[in-house]
């Protein structure tokens, strides 16, 4: 089945130890639309602005990555963000972010995406999440992310979005500051008490955790040697996640927890290059390898 | 089959979140021996002073813990640690440390003991480890925990020590700083240079990894909702780990990564109350419904 991604295609400049990059391609619907669309056909939708070169959508060529919901602003600017990673490079310090075309940006889905099955709404304000909500009335599975910005100064709107969709993904941070639980299982129930069947928290380096009425799963990382630059290493999981899903066409519990498992593989390709160089090297066969060597880690 | 540990008997104050306990019976041989005594008789040597009173060892009733190794040392005073966690007690404070009598702690293991054949050499000098070592000559599987200050200060004992063991357990800063690696997977690896067959690295409330040869399996921690205590943690981990190989009587990949939930369940309980209090509670059969759900958890 198809899946919808709405998000962001940015201009990202990175700084870790491993070197330094400007204006890569990035943004959470580029890392999405790569990761999941090795499962699955993605539908995008994001906004750029008129300097956004048109052969920059090479990045997308030979996957099945609709890109008819990519809009160029006219007069506009392509969303940039600057961001430095040190020490354990688990967290990002961000030095500079121009949203440019973001400031304004309300989403009108192509015709053709409205009845697609599987959406995710990737980390934006919670208006344009909810107006995405309004234009996929037949969804069958809808989950999204958020950031710590949303969650302190628009928590209403927020609130309405996790009322509505049917699953959230977070980081350990960004769950603890929604429900005001410093212990992450807390979090984790506590949050499926605000609305969504299904919430997964990610914790970077050390895996993630899917709670559900009833149940729990917990997945460790896998063990990379070298992180080269952590950028989008959390929508390469969402899209491994959701990609997965789609595919399978089916949410189960078994479904989640081998989707989180592929989304796992996904960030570990994502990590070991600067941008999304190494998850866009990385073919069908080779994810299918990585992640039959992650499940005998596991067992 | 049976299992030795020299360790520590201790007099712990600890200061949480959760409240304040002084001069609760700790240390890491007793905490070790509650936890894997759930699985095979224990062999215990350790010091303590005249001030001990002989009614703690109260505490190991009813379980097959061997005492006849406790040395009390004429004038002697019991070793006195006193810390204090805050945050997301990942890490203990140490407020104060009296070595007492472990200052001059030189192991002479009752003729009984010479033969057991798995051996547990919890964190100590690395002096004392090896004078053990040179006591146990049948033992069949030797484990070895240690500590920041021999990785700094007493290193070329302390590679011997490695050298000489089957396996070592670490937390994760000491196996950073053990093979000057930051990348916890290639510090495992690099740890397995320095001799041991097995490395295990624990990362609290991470779980743990374990390597060896050709080898690499990944645990999460037990979801625990309220960490009041974490204080013995891991040498719970090292019990119920050490304590299932010594009941299956053989190191296997299988037994190991077995061994490596028990030891994480035992130290699920451990954390849930102040010092040994629920780790003591815990029952046989506590200990197997968790290990159970764990496993659930897991798949």
């Amino acid at each position: 089945m198809s899946l919808l991604v709405v998000g962001t295609v940015a201009f990202d400049s990175i700084q870790t130890p491993h070197g330094l990059v400007e204006e890569e391609t990035g943004g959470s619907a580029t890392f999405f639309s790569l990761a999941a669309s090795a499962f699955a056909p993605v539908r995008l939708v994001a906004a750029v602005g008129t300097d956004f070169p048109r052969d920059r959508l090479a990045l997308f060529d030979g996957r099945t990555i609709d890109t008819e919901g990519l809009d160029v602003v006219a007069d506009g600017k392509t969303f940039r963000w600057s961001g430095k990673y040190e020490g354990d490079m688990n967290v990002a310090e961000t030095l500079d972010t121009q949203l440019n075309v973001l400031a304004t940006f309300s989403p009108k889905l192509p015709e053709s995406y409205r009845s697609t099955p599987f959406v995710f709404l990737a980390n934006a304000e919670p208006r344009v999440q909810l107006e995405v909500l309004d234009q996929t009335p037949d969804r069958r599975f809808a989950m999204t992310d958020t950031m710590n910005l949303w969650i302190e100064h628009e928590r209403d709107a927020l609130l309405e979005v996790l009322r509505r969709v049917d699953a959230v993904v977070m980081n350990d941070e960004e769950a603890r500051s929604l429900t005001g639980e410093r212990n992450l299982i807390r979090a984790g129930n506590k949050a499926l008490e605000l609305g969504p069947k299904v919430v997964v928290i990610k914790k970077g380096e050390h895996g993630a955790f899917l709670f559900s009425t009833y149940m729990f799963h917990a997945l460790p990382a896998y063990p990379v040697t070298e992180v080269v630059d952590p950028t989008g290493a959390g929508d390469s999981f969402a899209g491994g996640l959701m990609g997965y899903l789609a595919r399978a066409g089916r949410v189960s519990i078994g479904n989640l927890k081998r989707g989180m498992a592929y989304g796992t593989v996904a960030a570990s390709f994502t990590v070991a290059d600067f941008g999304t160089r190494s998850l866009r090297a990385a073919t069908r066969e080779d994810i299918e390898i990585r992640f039959n060597e992650f499940m005998n880690f596991l067992r």
